[in-house]
């Protein structure tokens, strides 16, 4: 039969930078990104969309921006920042995304103009998929402000909102034009925020890089401790075995594996059982100690890294599991989720699992019967949240 | 200031096959590009949206898709198809979208499924979007059934629906996985649909092939008059220019140059002005006209070429101006459509012109006065719409 190939490639770069302060005047980053490339005569327009949860304890920031800009003759900051909830709230409806889109279209943002966001990861997701859809897609700035945004979602290339109550049903890959991690934002976190994103770190530390997980269980004190020179340096080497994945493997996820899913597979269900009051990086924790002890269950890994694992987690301060994902029979709601990932994912079930520290082992076939042995063992050995 | 460089590349390819009688049993193209690839004990959905325009002429069309797939144990084709209005009304809200989006979610939808859209161009645009968003993107083929979507926008990247009463204000790139041009659905068009895609070939070979235009000029009787042979090369060889034109360009439009956006300023703008009853189709010949004569006018081009380019269209039986576009004062909408064409692409302004037959130039200025100059020579030149 008859047929024209089309065949072409689309080379995406961006730079994640890492600064502190990064809207003090004498820091000219931001700035002159924006600068870039300017043609002339051209007036570049910015639109903001602010995390309030974020702002509550940065409450100087709008006005430290606009200062910021003030003698830029060539860009245009839009004065009326878009304000959205922080959390998973800000992605349960498609109310904030119409809010930003809106301001998109009053303030005439074009293709050539930015869309900043400044937030959490969920704030980033959903601006990041207003900024993807409006106009076939506008210059998207992320600027994450918790650990797990800065390490591992907001400098990846995937954004999306909650539709007919399913995690990030709408949603697409685009790559943002650049990344600010700012290590000052995070000195506001909570304790629990600022843990959080630490097991992301561990995460693709056990998938990737053993000497990464053994740096780690050396720093996982002066973590705890919130020492920001050590966070900062697990910040920066997360985001980059997470970046070097990203642009090794099949960015844009055609295919069924997902090799940084790993300990993901429980985490969503868990964070959706416990209507989102369980943070993303506590799920994802209790998700790695799972697939952890059912990697040794399983006959694929060993007592001794095993152990080193969950350790790991408990110094991190993380709870290792948790009623809600207690197995009692086949319709218990752990196991459904198995099922649901992999609608999710689509296609075959394709799980990651562990062979040693820095090794893992994709399987497509996950025993229901060795889930809640594993579930068990976890709750036997003591390891449970009080 | 440190940063980590993320740099990689997408490489989409997709062909566009040239068939007729898709789905008739005997027509094995469409089956074997769903079977490709397959992966052992993985079943391949597929959900249809059909163009309800299309469907009046084609009413068995539903009960052949379901014949032509009743044997393959490995595609389940999901009974329940979704019809959607024909035209411009099926992007003018989010109903329709909203519709498809449904559906997805109810048949479980997966990104290893496909969603095959049938129909003109607008039909294409909306399922395109909603392909594109769900699930972080389906995989889509696109059947497009009119002159206009076969030699043009169905064979590209681009899809989306009208919001806040803007053309495309929401949508994407995202190259479908397959295209199917289907000859035999060219069979039930109106006269006025039939010829209405021609004014994109004209407009290419313009821009691009001056031995096209000659072809065309040569062609032009037999085309009007329905000949088929002469319509399907006339089809293959714009998509062919189309296909070569996003190929090895900007794909994805991040610049501001748009040389496909020959005659589409003012095509734009008169579509809009006349609620969309005039087809896309003959703005664009109006445009082109428009362009033609300003670029002889502002000196760019001979006399003799802008007389065959007004006379192809002619001959083809578009009317080269409409009242809606005449100029009276700095205020008529035609001008104001320069601006909203420049806000549209965002940046700088850039408009293509004619230098000669098959050879664009791109301005960033526009005389107004040289266009109201341009619209009264059509008009006086007796080439105006009785």
């Amino acid at each position: 039969m008859d047929f024209i190939r089309q065949v072409f490639s689309i080379r995406f770069e961006y730079k994640v930078f890492f600064t502190a302060h990064l809207f003090d005047g004498s820091n000219d980053a931001f700035r002159s990104f924006i600068r870039e490339g300017k043609e002339p005569g051209v007036v570049r327009k910015i639109l903001f969309v602010l995390d309030n949860g974020f702002l509550q304890h940065h409450d100087g920031l709008v006005q430290q921006i606009k200062n910021y800009f003030k003698d830029e003759k060539g860009i245009r900051v839009i004065e009326e920042m878009v304000i959205v909830p922080g959390g998973e709230a800000t992605k349960n409806s498609a109310e904030h995304l119409e809010k930003i889109l809106e301001a998109v279209n009053e303030h005439g943002i074009d293709r050539h103009s930015f869309l900043v966001a400044i937030g959490g990861g969920s704030v980033l997701d959903v601006a990041g998929y207003a900024a993807a859809v409006a106009h076939r897609g506008l210059r998207h700035i992320r600027v994450p402000t918790t650990v797990l945004s800065q390490n591992d979602s907001g400098v990846g290339v995937k954004n999306g909102i909650n539709y007919f109550n399913k995690k990030n049903f709408l949603g697409t890959f685009t790559p943002p034009v650049a990344v600010f991690n700012d290590s000052h934002f995070l000195t506001t976190l909570s304790d629990a925020e600022w843990r959080s994103g630490i097991s992301e770190a561990v995460k693709v530390a056990l998938i990737k890089d053993a000497a990464f997980f053994t740096w780690l269980e050396a720093n996982a004190k002066r973590m705890v401790d919130r020492d920001m020179t050590t966070m900062q340096y697990q910040i920066r080497r997360c985001a980059e075995l997470h970046l070097q994945h990203i642009a090794g493997a099949d960015p844009f996820e055609t295919g069924s594996s997902r090799p940084l899913d790993f300990g993901h597979w429980s985490a969503h269900k868990l964070e959706q059982l416990s209507d989102f009051t369980i943070r993303h990086g506590e799920a994802v924790a209790i998700g790695i100690a799972l697939d952890t002890v059912y990697s040794f269950l399983s006959g694929r890994l060993k007592e001794e890294p095993m152990m080193r694992v969950l350790r790991l987690l408990k110094a991190l301060g993380f709870p290792l599991t948790d009623r809600l994902l207690e197995v009692t029979d086949e319709k218990s709601p752990l196991l459904l989720g198995l099922n649901e990932f992999r609608e999710h994912l689509g296609g075959r079930l394709t799980i990651m699992l562990l062979r040693g520290i820095g090794e893992g082992e994709e399987v497509h076939e996950v025993e229901p019967a060795l889930v809640k042995e594993a579930s068990e063992w976890i709750r036997k050995h003591s390891l449970v949240k009080a």
